[in-house]
């Protein structure tokens, strides 16, 4: 253990930052800190996941995400070197791949300029940043220990650690709560603060299952579908969704109403059920392997949660699922956890926030830049995650039903057009860097028509709520624009059967 | 202690229910199952209110409420002589009495037919609930008990004597919790249950007042203001109230956004606020009594609460505030609660739920009955709790702005005349008991024009549901009818204007 002083010593003058929970957004957070002269302890419930004789645990867990330019400029701007590690072992999806009944595939870019999503292992992504922390001068991490009580007012965490049944208690000056869906932070903060906080359990579940490698004529592995996308099987009230593996697998992943679910019970039922509506998926993943999943994975099932405020004073906050736990379909979720690191990183160093006591500070046991930031982080941050939140749930009807739609195609075809007529190329993540200094956003400075699937993956200048309001402004537009479509189209068909008309007399005449 | 036996004993098939809370809900509860042949335990974690060393602590929280016909029917459905002698000391309360800026008055009574509401002691309705408590054969009373985990697969509580500070363990077939808003049955249901949960804190905070009696020339206490009114001081953004007490003081409440209240941190700006607002209610109050109540009462959160669903498949349910606080502008949050009671032993009777383990229901653990009567209660009562938890917020507008203003006053006119003409004289509560026992309710038999306070108030017979429904439809009718009005006064003005011109015009000629 590294020798971290307890700021109540006397004589120590820096400050001290717990954070709970060891995932990526702990582990970045705790990484910023230090950065920043902080002394950090991770406190992490389970077992360490960089231990072989975990990794069963962790893959019971989804073990591929969606990264994309939200959590890498995140990444980017407290760990470059990592950012760069990661993205080498992530694989590029360029767009959907809509897999129809028919067989028939149907692959929709995600961007016109070539940007693309990432798909990357959890588990690789977590133990990266893991190595980092373990690496640092200024942090310990400890496995297995569990918050059982916070004292906010006296600034003090009861842990218990699991393994030796010991429990003890110790300081700080700044509690992060980083602790996922079901946060004992937040459940702890809500004794003290008056929070309002909502959880909602959607009507549907969902159920990974695994599709294998492939083999080439070498008899080397190969993916069984193009891995360079984002593959859908859209059944309008269900789907099935399958993101790539370095292991040429791919992780697929059924989502579905819970009582759609629950009818699929005997191997009959389940093999039925895929031959009806996903037969080439079936024919890829396998029936034993298929059925094998069924029987040993969880249905699990899909909160939603939201809260206000974020923090406590000028000493705790909650981060990622643990403050915002949203529906997968915008693949936003640990973006925007990792995106809240940064936006309290940068307000702390707005408000000039120092990682030591000054004398007077610690008389007073009370941090007005501290206070001032965390406030500022709860103001300006709640409507962002209110707005990709209900996007994530919105971007579920358009992934199972509407991309199979003719309305939304000729949508995303004008949507398309107005964007290469009125925005210029964007050259890349790092133009946009210097911009994400700054809070609030320079949003004034985005002009031109830009999709909504576009500003919320890969300009992380442009903040969730602006997204959102600018993306209702566009809908309008195009609803506008479509009946004008429909308007033109029944003049141009009226116009074509009065000169067949004409014509079909004229001849017979 | 009674001799309730474990349901676990060999030989014994009487069911065990654990009601947390000994609260009215609670109390009622108990009293409800005990009639129907159940061993009832009663755990609560505060002192037993009726020593009189735990008085002063029960003063601290609201001590009267507005108990109305939905309360009323529930208690006279299960305690027939006790609602009659809660009714004996209560105070009737006919209308509001608006006290306006200038000091003028306005009586609005509550409804055509005299029906009225009822001013009565919380700790009143209480110890005599509890009084009857005491007295069944069937029931065990434990307070100063903490619950401290629940297994609900293995339907065991955990509890600790917070005297003795002795834990011990008890079987139940049937948890009930009625442990008000910060519920601890209802967070231990959340581990086991995908339960849907919100609470919000609304702007505002209140503050306890005490409004002394008076003396008359005999020298005996006399009320300041006529006691058979509620009497609000509507000031739009925030708003003063008072309730009548038996010992001829008011209590007051005043409702104010946070800001507003924590302008008034010294005696300076509480009495200037006070002389510019209620200049009226400071000289009955006294200066002296309102700066201690200030410096005295807390400020207290107002917090609404939603869940769904309330129960746990056979074996547990959350009634009253445990499952819905609500604001309390609507006088319902103990009457919602009391007919939670009504409702669910309705259920449990048209179930056919017993109160013995038949010997094949004991062997599968497991009561289909039961299990279908909880669910019911779900499906049936969940519209009913939203709907009045959303009719109670949406009244606090019209308590501290709308009944003020004239187009409230004209609207209210015409919801009474309506009233008037459609509906039949409402012979008295007793008259509508029979159709209680029947859910779902017979609202078809419901005719005629019914003005929205009066079914919330007074018609227990009209679910919330069917009530925010019906009056959604009457509210159209009125907006209508109130344009025409507009149109019919424009046409009549117009044509006093041209008469008057003519007549006019004659005269010079």
């Amino acid at each position: 253990m590294k020798p971290v002083p307890n700021p109540s010593d006397a004589g120590n003058q820096r400050k001290k930052a717990i954070v709970v929970g060891a995932g990526p957004v702990g582990a970045l957070a705790a990484l910023a800190l230090a950065k920043r002269g902080w002394f950090v302890e991770v406190y992490e419930g389970r077992p360490d996941i960089r231990l072989p004789s975990s990794k069963a645990r962790t893959e019971q867990r989804s073990i591929n995400l969606a990264i994309s330019h939200r959590g890498i400029a995140a990444l980017e701007a407290i760990e470059p070197a990592a950012a760069s590690r990661f993205l080498e072992s992530a694989i590029p999806m360029r767009g959907r791949m809509i897999h129809k009944l028919s067989g028939a595939l149907d692959s929709q870019p995600y961007d016109r300029d070539g940007q693309c999503i990432n798909s990357i292992d959890r588990a690789l992504l977590n133990e990266g940043l893991l190595h980092q922390v373990a690496e640092s001068p200024n942090i310990n991490l400890f496995f297995n220990h569990r918050v059982t009580g916070v004292d906010f007012d006296g600034k003090t965490i009861a842990i218990r650690d699991s393994l030796s049944g010991k429990d003890f208690t110790t300081r700080f000056n700044l509690c992060i709560g980083a602790d996922g869906s079901y946060s004992i932070i937040r459940r702890q903060m809500m004794r003290v603060v008056r929070m309002n906080y909502q959880q909602e359990y959607i009507r549907d579940e969902y159920l990974e299952l695994k599709m294998p490698a492939g083999r080439d004529h070498a008899g080397q592995p190969t993916f069984l579908l193009d891995p360079n996308h984002l593959h859908i099987w859209p059944r309008h009230s269900f789907m099935l969704i399958a993101l790539p593996n370095k292991d040429k697998t791919f992780t697929c992943t059924l989502f579905a109403p819970t009582a759609e679910l629950d009818r699929l019970c005997s191997a009959d039922s389940i093999l039925t059920w895929f031959k009806s509506y996903f037969p080439d998926a079936l024919r890829l993943i396998g029936e034993n392997s298929l059925l094998e999943d069924f029987k040993r994975n969880p249905k699990s099932p899909l909160i939603c949660t939201k809260a206000n405020p974020y923090h406590y004073k000028d000493r705790a906050i909650i981060l990622g699922d643990a403050a915002h736990s949203m529906v997968p379909f915008y693949g936003q979720g640990l973006n925007a956890g990792l995106e809240d690191v940064r936006v309290l990183m940068t307000l702390l160093d707005q408000e000039g926030v120092s990682s030591t006591l000054s004398t007077s500070d610690s008389r007073k046991d009370y941090d007005r830049h501290l206070d001032n930031a965390l406030q500022r982080y709860t103001d300006t941050r709640h409507e962002d995650l209110i707005a990709i939140s209900d996007l994530a749930m919105n971007n579920y009807v358009e992934m199972r039903h509407s991309v199979t739609q003719l309305s939304y195609l000729f949508r995303k075809t004008m949507d398309n057009l107005l964007y290469s007529l009125t925005s210029p190329r964007m050259a890349s993540l790092a133009s946009l860097t210097p911009k994400l200094a700054t809070l609030p956003y320079p949003t004034g400075e985005v002009r031109g028509w830009l999709p909504l699937y576009t500003m919320v993956t890969f300009r992380p200048d442009i903040n969730y709520a602006a997204v959102k309001k600018r993306a209702a402004r566009q809908a309008t537009i195009l609803t506008g624009l479509s009946w004008i479509g429909v308007g033109l189209c029944g003049v141009a068909g009226a116009w074509l059967l009065w000169a067949a008309r004409a014509a079909t007399l004229h001849l017979l005449a």
